[in-house]
């Protein structure tokens, strides 16, 4: 039976990181990828908080990381990952065209945005569509701003564009927060944030060129309102890539994936990297470095193999 | 009183990573910096693991580092830290040039190399001497390599090295291993690690241009012996450079810094990232993670602060 070292699973910074540092440790890899390189990170507008490069598109960016890969001829198939089972000392990666061996797995599949479903959702993305303040904020300084959503997300969100914005309307389509207290008490005290209950979103509005507004119902009595803004932060939720991962125990309520800081799994030789992962943080360059963090810990581990 | 919001300690990739975290987000930061930005970057021959560059001179990308932060105009002092004390809501940093107040704290001074104090150990340093196989050793295909030290890291290195060295001689000064039974059985079953016990270097020696091999002597009978290498590994420790944090618990046995994976310590408002902290991957972008972290945990720490 052929057997890889690693098999990776998405081609975002976390992967290609585990990629770069797989290969350069001689072993055995290929990285999967279902759409095309750089994951997320290829659909962000603009990137100002990847050390190094002050500004820099995000396709841009996601292009390097794979010259990189490219570079050191490290092997990608574009074939998505639709089932992951454990043998022990080796893994089966089952995918849309056969099945792949291997002696240990990262996953590093990311994350999509819930979709809310509404008219111009597809039509704004990266036109004022935005999923995250501390990587888009500072792009919209001075301007309305909207955010939509009831939990500690879409609470942190509107918070953190008060430092850009010159108003932030936060849109809850619930009469209550499912936010924590210190969330709410941080929204409440913040003047620039103005809180509106019971509006669900109906549509995205704006010109050829970009965002303008989002028309929202009355949850109750189905009223229209439209506010203004000239960003608007979805935030109603993160789903996890992680479908392909079926009954295997590594994954919290929520479906994330549960690592310690060596990135390992509850399963000996299952790995995660980046947003994918139940972590604090999900930036670039920490998905970059629990890529690296998954490599090295896969090299130790198959020492152990060997052993 | 004048108050910081952030002052970093050290402009290596975390202290840098944290800066422009922090400035983005509004933050009243300052980095501290004794030396030059870029910390060990900036002594590091070629960096190949930096994801979207496939090589690059270690002082070119901590000048890349250094031009983003001042492209969003980071206060960067030239001053060392001395002293740091803890007066709950704020701390004051001791600087050789006065002292600075400040809420958080983020320690980010990294680690220098316990150094073997024998000759040549500066004329060959860069050109031979190097502290980091998972950094260099892809530099080094097919040479003769030395790795000094009889810890986990000793064996460690010896046993990566030979993905890449023609031979691997490992050189313990006592007649022990102090490193884990795991690894010394990985070294012990690799073909291409020799194992050399009771032998304390003594001198680097080398032609015009790099280092040609070590010079040894018996640590019993005094006899000298020259064993010939490309390049050596001195892995003989690693020192934290936390001589500044006095008494504060929070350091371990080693005077590393203890972190939750929010980069916090135990007191509250003193934050720690990169080589610094006790962590399991001393890498470019790890640091540089951590010093994302740090900061995003800081912006959440003050609107604690303030409620």
């Amino acid at each position: 039976m052929e057997l890889y070292d690693v098999v990776i699973i998405g081609a975002g910074p976390a992967g290609m990181t585990a990629g770069i540092y797989a290969q350069r440790a001689g072993l055995k890899a290929v990285i999967l990828e279902g759409h095309f390189p750089g994951g997320k990170l290829a659909n962000t507008a603009e990137v100002g908080n990847w050390p190094g490069i002050p500004e820099i598109g995000g396709a841009e960016l996601a292009t390097k990381m794979y010259e990189h890969c490219s570079a050191l001829e490290i092997e990608l198939k574009f074939d998505a990952a639709t089932g992951l089972e454990d043998h022990g000392n080796y893994k089966t990666v089952h995918t849309n065209s056969g099945e792949i061996n291997t002696k240990t797995v990262i996953i590093a599949s990311g994350t999509r945005e819930r979709k809310l479903n509404i008219p111009g959702e597809d039509t704004y993305a990266s036109r004022g569509i935005s999923y995250c303040a501390v990587c888009d904020g500072a792009l919209f300084r001075g301007e309305k701003t909207i955010v939509i959503g009831g939990g500690n997300s879409a609470y942190e969100e509107a918070d953190y564009m008060t430092r850009f914005a010159s108003d932030v309307t936060l849109v809850l389509r619930r009469d209550v927060p499912r936010a924590d207290q210190i969330n709410v008490d941080a929204v409440a005290r913040n003047p620039k944030v103005n809180v509106v209950y019971n509006y669900t979103p109906t549509a995205f509005l704006g010109n050829d060129d970009h965002l303008t507004g989002v028309e929202f119902a009355h949850s109750k009595t189905g009223e229209k309102r439209i506010i203004e803004g000239r960003v608007v932060f979805p935030m109603v939720g993160l789903l996890a890539n992680t479908d392909f991962v079926g009954e295997l125990p590594i994954l919290n309520d929520e479906k994330f994936i549960i690592t310690g800081t060596d990135m390992s799994t509850s399963i000996p030789g299952i790995y995660a990297a980046g947003d994918v992962r139940d972590t604090v943080l999900r930036q670039i360059v920490t998905a970059a470095s629990d890529g690296s963090i998954a490599a090295q810990s896969i090299v130790k581990y198959l020492q152990t193999l060997e052993s």
